[in-house]
């Protein structure tokens, strides 16, 4: 795309009302606009790393074999009631209203409830088991306070994937698949180093939940890491007995603030019990179904990316979520100069290679800020000195040495890079 | 993918609280799921064919030039007021509730508002204009009645476009583009023989508004079609001023029920002088901008090709949008049909032909039924007989005859439809 034709533009002006990093950036680089606290609409270069980070949640849960759909935001007070979670008393994130004939709905803010109740269309037999079904889906969350930016939002995208098995151990057997999945999500999406598996509280079920934690500042969580066994305690379950349980010492434990980017929760059967979902087993008994969900959070996980590698220049994406591979910034108004730097974007683009081309008539260092500030991996400039030269010279965003290159070789760098 | 391993399953029941053929046939067929009155959710196969709708208008707008964004559903009243939209006396199909300090909020029903707002933080001069942006967005709708299925929902899918011009003029060459653009979607995903471009009650600033009509008795307006000249009048406006100023013929109108799956509205400059939104033009004055929006309603297209092609045997999806191009029934569970079939899919996934593949033991009764229910366009059968004459069975929905064809010709077709 031409930056000339990119409707957003990026500001200086620091948003006041901000106090998050992430937001801060993401709004002076034109990628998201806020609405209200907690709620941000995303523009095309945000909207293009939400879809980045999408496809790479989506191909790992297909490669589970995990079945993509979409529930509806609008939800039924009776499905709600019968698990207890109407009440706002017990959860205490709903945006409620009413049907005209005075019926009341809630809003979407998860979606176990919906989805289990759907399936029992689907389920009848241990024929039919184990399955998965996941989305990704708009949660509306009445929280309280939102001051950390896309990282907690009243109004945020989220993949969760529902797993239906016919008892404990096939449960397992899928909880420790989607386990692998995540880890791979996270390290494709370039914050597995950051990112430990943690564990939390569990609920009725189960000992312990969970966590992907990743390690931030602007994270909510503390947690306790062994950075050799790449696992961490969440602060709220840590004493002797769970780390003599899971083998930690905690002389060896290191406290860090994290960020919370996905969890895992297992329901044994106790939610089926209470929705009445039940499945002929091979014997001919009916049993109820072991329900597990897996949540990822996509604008929280985004927020986070820009959390951990932003600089004093601005944001930074990885190559693999990146709005763009590449930008090309064409300094001076030559002829040649043009047209070189039309025939670099159109072969970029041609080779399937995103590419954002600043191609608009304002000075180079507005243009090399702006490139930084998008956060851009691999920025190219077209200049009458490169004509001249026959190559191009390029920087990557998070290195401070400029190459000459030829196509070929930015060619070769970026597909081994990826 | 195998229908061994899809977790939804077609019904014969027809659903008794439906009273849409749309509806009632998508439930059977395991494409939706009903919530309630007005709100689906998308199961695995309707959620490819939204996909499917999506991808054609993306292009559609993508070629015109339009960015797409995401907006918020969170609505903030101070900015509807400015309008007038906020009261409920005005624009009645409001969800709204609060947040927790009591702060009213509303669900968007639709985003001219929110919108336009945001883009006055980037048009600020002549030089930003025209632009124009575009979303998919789940539209919320406290409709009063909900009864057409997929076609008028409470909770939909609606693709819509702002574009913002300098005057009339510029809005009028946009208008225009969008208007082919939007034909063009409408012949790609199928109906377009029974679409056509209707002349509508304005707004303030207009005497038309343009809609987009398809010929269906489910339909929920009453318009008049001039075969010859591809254009039609709303019941709303038809008189004999208007017939005159159209050069149309009363007595060469057919009077026929039709579904709006597109509308274009011409706000001029009211909008952006309500919402204070102006900006600079090349003599230095003040303008206020130029808005007209354009809307698809993608889940209510998806309704409207079901009620215009579904036949006595279920759905029938034209090949742009289908969940599948081609569906594999294998009959019987010898070992040499089972290799042949299984290698088909191969072939064809490795071509990358999205193919549904019957792989379960099932009668073939069962199989022709479910293929016919799910509105596949080739039906490919893989049998012992097959397997001998080393063709394979090929059959099109739409068609009653069964031809013999090597893989060659089958491939041939599919691309010669495509």
């Amino acid at each position: 795309m031409r930056l000339s034709e990119l409707f957003t533009k990026t500001t200086k002006t620091v948003p006041a009302d901000e106090t998050s990093k992430n937001a801060k950036l993401l709004i002076q680089a034109g990628f998201v606009h806020k609405e209200m606290a907690g709620v941000y609409a995303y523009l095309p270069l945000g909207l293009r790393v939400v879809e980045n980070i999408k496809r790479i949640i989506r191909e790992e849960m297909n490669a589970l074999g995990s079945q993509e759909i979409i529930m509806t935001s609008l939800q039924r007070k009776e499905l709600w009631e019968k698990t207890g979670r109407w009440d706002d008393a017990a959860v205490d994130v709903w945006f409620k209203s009413e049907l005209k004939n005075g019926t009341a709905v809630g809003f979407g803010w998860s979606h176990e409830e919906p989805i289990t109740n759907m399936m029992s269309n689907y389920i009848s037999s241990y024929r039919d088991l184990p399955t998965s079904v996941y989305q990704f889906q708009t949660k509306l969350r009445n929280e309280v306070r939102a001051k950390s930016g896309i990282m907690r939002g009243r109004e945020f995208v989220m993949k969760d994937l529902y797993a239906y098995s016919r008892n404990a151990e096939e449960l397992q057997d899928f909880y420790d698949g989607v386990t692998e999945a995540y880890l791979k999500v996270f390290r494709r999406v370039g914050i597995g180093d950051s990112t430990y598996l943690t564990f939390a509280s569990g609920g009725a079920f189960t000992q312990f939940s969970h966590e992907f934690q990743t390690v931030t500042e602007a994270g909510e969580d503390t947690i306790y890491i062994d950075e050799d066994k790449r696992i961490a305690v969440n602060q709220e379950v840590l004493n002797d007995d769970v780390l003599k349980q899971l083998g930690l010492q905690r002389d060896r434990l290191k406290e860090v603030k994290a960020a919370e980017v996905g969890n895992i929760f297992n329901f044994g059967s106790a939610k089926a019990e209470q929705l009445g979902v039940y499945f002929t087993d091979e014997d001919g008994s009916e049993k109820p179904l072991f329900l597990s969900s897996y949540g990822i959070g996509v604008t929280r996980l985004m927020g986070v990316v820009v959390e951990l590698f932003a600089d004093e220049r601005g944001l930074v994406w990885p190559q693999s979520i990146a709005p763009a591979q590449v930008i090309i910034d064409r300094l001076g108004e030559s002829r040649a100069t043009i047209v070189a730097a039309d025939e670099l974007y159109a072969k970029l683009v041609e080779q399937g290679i995103e590419t954002l081309y600043d191609d608009r008539d304002v000075r180079p260092g507005e243009k090399f800020a702006d490139a930084d500030l998008m956060g851009i991996p691999l920025r190219i400039v077209v200049s009458d000195k490169t004509v001249e030269a026959g190559k191009y010279e390029v920087k990557k965003r998070t290195a401070t040495d400029v190459k000459m290159q030829s196509l070929d070789d930015i060619l070769k760098d970026l597909v081994a890079t990826e």
